[in-house]
């Protein structure tokens, strides 16, 4: 068995981002930036009025002159003559300094009446002007590779007059549930057997990581089945499988791939739930085997297969973010496998995060999975700790899962 | 000017929850349930092992018995005979535990031999069984209406039979930018124009929220343009409209809608950035328009059109989430109006998030809200607050924005 971190570094160093391809700046929300986005002009292009007044010279805008006013500056519509001596140009927030004039006076700051303005109050030189470049000048790199697309980053890069984007393709992840005893959902049940969970379950981790899923047949478990399946997946940046529950699924995953050209890196991992866990490589494809078990596919799915694809589409590579959080209740010492405990959260009066484990932990039931939102995470040999200790947590709802 | 909490709330009370549309399992991700999820069958749906080894008659197996193995009970394949006295079957962890039989050997408490099994541990009575109904009974209510489906919620009602989800129709809210200076990337930008940044930033906001973003033609600054796009809304569910940064836009949009039958509830709010903002109905379409400022327009987006997003998504209602975090800098006493400032976020060495205002917070500078990791929340009035001191914040790349 070997750590939970080791195994996850391990993924990681045998996955490479996929290529770019150009999307749309409409379509950019949530993808990853696979180049530089950089200011294609300089914002604002000139020196520009940060509020509603008068474009004057400081010098002819004492308290009491009366300044002829020559014209209007609003935004986007700019001034084309010059501010002389005893003029003013009437100026709006954005709307462009004209030539000759060096502060603007502020509307609250002056009297106008018949064609002219009053300052009673003087303005300083340089006031009220936002200068040209103040937000981005061309050229600046604005938003870097490997940054997933905020909608503030999608309205930067419009600022900065990019229509389209590169970005990494999404990583296509094929889902092969194996196991001759699941139907899915609808479809007849055989007798003894159960509704399929995982697939769809993963699909939609996948596509919460930023993924592509293509979910395949349920292949029967046998050889011939997992091997077609996993032939047919060979186009995928990853393949999953998750297990049937029959004995030996992991050995059956393996002895069915062997002669398909997998390789195997390692298969047991010391963490609770989800203990069997194949990693290796199938002919160039990398490929992850999951436990059969729902609630442990989807917390090793959580650990390993949301790190794989944010790693595949481009962003750095790590573990999922874990928060500090209060433990609700004691919990007692943990034994040699790092322990992912579902949790409910909630606030203590102070605000702090509270995460409460729940009474029962089989790892069979998907319900307290789903109503869970978070993961206590044990490390081996935790000691027993009491109500109030200081735990990490891997919050799910905030991951999408 | 109105409080930003009375704001919203008058903006909730005026939309209502879509209504409801069936769509696939697969598409039932991140969707939010217009119908609750109710368990189509009982899971496990009859008393099954929860580990290897073999099923057996506790007072016939006591150390040193020698049980006859007279079949297997691997998951999904049912042993339909009877466990009788002194003998034993095969099971394997998910497999139903066969008639007769009231308990399970661990493999590891038994000797393999020939047929038949020893045990070298007694077994307890109805140990490493899984009820039947364990993780849900027929009937059950697995996932109540409002919740926004996760992953795990979709493996979950996967498990329950359901091959169909009833969803509330993502809203549809139409997004219209008014002004004649603005441009959209990449298109001829017209002397003293800026590009637009407004709508595709808002478009990806909706759709972060939950919402299908509807982006309408950009509306030249007159009564005719903006009448005649809000006329092409009227599908809507909500129409955002962002001024031009044209002198008097907040009366312009009102004057060109007033003649349309829009009625306005209110428009200026005590915030900063963000004060204009229109709220009020057209013809049964609410509309929301938002400040023509990009940092202002997503600021008040934030706030108000993510709830309201949200709401007609048939999401509780109630203003965006807020954390705690501690102040990086030092900030000024506030003024009456509510202010956001934009912050980084980072850790302190205890793990606190600390949040450290930019040391400019121009509006007009959308560079800086891009790089901002969340916004500072500081009451009206609030007084001086020293570095480390308590602050809310609203965290926006975990909104997705």
């Amino acid at each position: 068995m070997i750590p939970v971190e080791e195994a996850l570094e391990r993924i990681l160093a045998g996955l490479s981002p996929t290529g770019a391809e150009t999307v749309a700046l409409a379509e950019g929300w949530g993808r990853i930036l696979a180049h530089p986005v950089t200011a294609r002009l300089t914002q604002p292009p000139t020196d520009v009025s940060a509020m509603d007044g008068y474009a004057v010279r400081v010098e002819d805008a004492g308290v009491g002159a009366r300044l002829r006013v020559i014209g209007a500056s609003p935004a986007g519509h700019p001034f084309s003559g010059r501010v002389g001596p005893g003029e003013a140009v009437r100026i709006f927030t954005g709307g462009a300094l004209p030539a000759g004039a060096d502060t603007v006076l502020l509307q609250e700051d002056a009297a106008a009446e018949d064609g002219h303005v009053r300052p009673t109050e003087a303005p300083r030189p340089g006031r009220h002007i936002r200068r040209a470049g103040l937000d981005f000048a061309t050229g600046d790199t604005l938003l870097p590779a490997g940054r997933r697309l905020t909608a503030r980053d999608i309205g930067l890069a419009a600022a900065a007059n990019h229509p389209w984007l590169q970005v990494h393709r999404r990583p296509r992840i094929g889902i092969l549930a194996t196991g001759d005893e699941i139907s899915l959902p609808g479809d007849p049940i055989p007798p003894g057997g159960i509704v399929s969970s995982n697939a769809h379950a993963l699909a939609a981790l996948v596509r919460a990581a930023g993924g592509e899923p293509l979910v395949l047949p349920i292949a029967a478990d046998d050889r011939d089945a997992i091997a077609g399946a996993a032939e047919a997946a060979r186009r995928c940046d990853l393949l999953v499988t998750t297990g049937g529950a029959s004995v030996g699924e992991h050995d059956l995953v393996q002895a069915a791939l062997g002669p398909q050209g997998f390789a195997l890196d390692f298969w047991k991992i010391a963490m609770r739930p989800g203990k069997p866990l194949i990693w290796g490589d199938l002919r160039g494809t990398p490929l992850l085997g999951l436990p059969g078990n729902p609630v442990s596919a989807l917390v090793c799915a959580v650990l390993f297969l949301i790190p794989a694809t944010r790693r595949l589409s481009g962003l750095p590579a790590g573990p999922v973010e874990t928060r500090p959080a209060l433990l609700g209740r004691e919990m007692p010492a943990n034994d040699r496998r790092q322990d992912y405990v579902r949790a409910e959260l909630s606030q203590d009066a102070a605000g702090a995060l509270v995460a409460t484990p729940f009474a029962v932990q089989d790892s069979s039931m998907l319900r307290t999975m789903a109503a869970a939102g978070a993961l206590i995470l044990r490390r081996p040999h935790a000691p027993a700790a009491p109500a109030g200790s200081a735990v990490e947590v891997v919050e799910l709802s905030s991951l999408g899962v």
